[in-house]
């Protein structure tokens, strides 16, 4: 790890200037971790796979995870300016991962803007003129490449001399197994006609409230102060933040503007992924909503994208899912507002609810 | 953890005495995590696959890798009973993490004589009548089930209170590195018409050398001392065994007898997977061998079973191969012999030669 701090004494940094000061970080942690692991091979073609995802991971992203950690360190005093680095490192190495494996399991074909890693190695392979079945040892590639990064998260908890940070591991090592828990949840829901909402809802929970907000809240609060981790407002708080910022992604999935949003438009429908809206549809839709969304869930929406949208619109999923988004994000407000944090904390935590108001990517 | 002690003074293990006082303990430890895991859902299917997984990583393997760390901790005077478990338990949980992956990658349809776990939930899935591609939704879950195991290999290292642990977790992070880096070589070239031998002895090393022999005896070396993981000794001796040991699973793959195998035999050559054997027919056979075995490699085997085999023996595949392992079994027993080690010591690395050579599945 270099000199760069990113804690800076009396100055709370916003999500921006967070991500300024910890991607140079990230950068040199798996750029010499990568550089390590190819001592292994010769083989170029595997190099340039290596390569290819070490850019992918240090290329984009918005933090959000271990920025979530800071701020609940630093609003609870923690000031070990060094050492959170690494754990702070261990959440976004953890993210990456996750996508790397999501990716494969939802078939997505862009990330930040980029051909995902099993799209990537698929073409690299094709191109190669290869022997077999092509697109099963890209995505076997991707599955090995997410594996690495896994691998490289429990060095830096090891390498990390931060107080407490037994507890936090036991936060981190729920968070995973909560995340993990969603994503089977998701994949189960793809293939389903019919799912409970009950199960809907838990998948939020696991995979956006608990994953993007309560955990690496907890995991910071801890690392500040052994008893923290367990306040009651950062579960409360971290849920609400939670499901906004899943509807906020799920409208943008419909709504948001293909450019801004970096991947292709409508794919929980064409991958038949269930949500708040595609849910709200198929409970008070018209029968001829219900039976449109139905023929469209699941299969190639090209062409069909207009029609798609306007019918979310005129049955009222948009309106409803933008009120229940706003009433989350008020009543999160209202918490913070109302909490015993320092002026220049609250600051901050409003920040991100205006993060996710105004999100349009 | 329990309190039965695998180490007992003045007393070494066989393997199937450790087997037996390990198992207990893993099988504790998984059912423990899995049950916390439970709690987070009450969908049947979920729970299902589960408890499969479950018993799948509790009921089979011959625990090899923690052995191999055992027997190098205790040669080398470690002591302490209680707390070596901890990351013996890590080193099999690593494993099967890894095995299910592998046979994601592999396409295998059995392990430990049971159905491998992407096959077992995509009988579920279809069974249950779900929608959409079944087969990967199925491959979905596996790999998530994997990664499961992988995110509790960290808690048990951070619990074990055991001496010199970052220094066993240096080692293990290599271990994970390596045996990652040989899974892409692996994935790799089975999408190869013509691998360079190279790439196939690095595979080797990577795979099973470093894996199954080297690394596991440092983690073990190193916790008892900490100038011990570095002897050249382990290094050595752990490379004369892997490549024994895996040449005798791809001779397995040939010869062997399907019920003890307990897993498709041929399987090497259906999937285009590179071997010794594969290659010593490449290089040395008559033109008739080389286009056969062309024709057969990673296609369906089924009828040409005999002919394939007769064809391995009659091009002098099989005796070379034969001779080959014996040499290096042969080397690491005189390395034994002429190490340092206490006679105790000396007899169960041994066994480990005798295991290997004896071995039929």
């Amino acid at each position: 790890m270099n000199s760069i701090f990113i804690l800076k004494k009396d100055m709370v940094l916003s999500l921006n200037q967070f991500k300024t000061n910890l991607d140079p970080q990230l950068k040199e942690y798996v750029d010499s971790k990568t550089e390590e692991l190819l001592k292994n091979t010769n083989d170029k073609f595997i190099k340039d796979i290596l390569i290819y995802s070490k850019n992918l991971i240090t290329g984009g992203g918005k933090r959000i995870r271990p920025y979530m950690a800071y701020l609940a360190y630093v609003s609870f005093g923690g000031a070990s300016e060094k050492e959170i680095i690494k754990i702070l490192l261990a959440l976004e190495l953890f993210h990456n991962y996750a996508l790397i494996h999501d990716d494969i399991i939802d078939k997505g074909r862009t990330r930040h803007g980029q051909k995902t890693i099993h799209l990537y190695t698929y073409e690299k392979l094709f191109l190669d003129k290869r022997f077999g079945d092509l697109e099963h040892v890209a995505k076997s590639y991707a599955i090995i490449v997410g594996d690495i990064l896994f691998g490289w998260i429990s060095q830096l908890f090891f390498q990390s001399h931060i107080e407490n940070k037994e507890l936090a591991e036991q936060y981190f090592n729920k968070m995973a197994d909560e995340v993990l828990m969603g994503q089977i949840i998701d994949a189960d829901l793809a293939s389903r006609q019919n799912p409970s909402l009950e199960l809907i809802e838990e998948k939020t929970r696991l995979k956006t409230s608990r994953y993007t907000f309560v955990r690496p809240m907890q995991i910071g609060a801890v690392l500040a102060n052994k008893n923290y981790g367990k306040e009651d407002f950062l579960d409360k708080l971290g849920t609400k933040l939670g499901v906004a910022f899943q509807m906020k992604d799920d409208l943008l999935d419909i709504v948001g503007n293909q450019k801004n949003i970096q991947k292709t438009p409508l794919l929980d429908i064409s991958q038949h992924q269930h949500t708040f809206f595609t849910d709200y549809v198929f409970q008070y839709g018209t029968p001829e909503q219900k039976n449109f969304l139905k023929q469209c869930f699941g299969k190639n929406v090209t062409g069909n994208e207009e029609k798609i949208r306007k019918m979310f619109e005129i049955s009222g999923a948009i309106d409803k899912g933008v009120e229940v988004i706003k009433k989350n994000l008020s009543q999160a407000k209202s918490m913070i507002e109302q909490s015993t944090l320092g002026e220049d904390y609250k600051q901050n935590f409003l920040e991100i609810i205006r993060l996710i108001e105004e999100r349009n990517n």
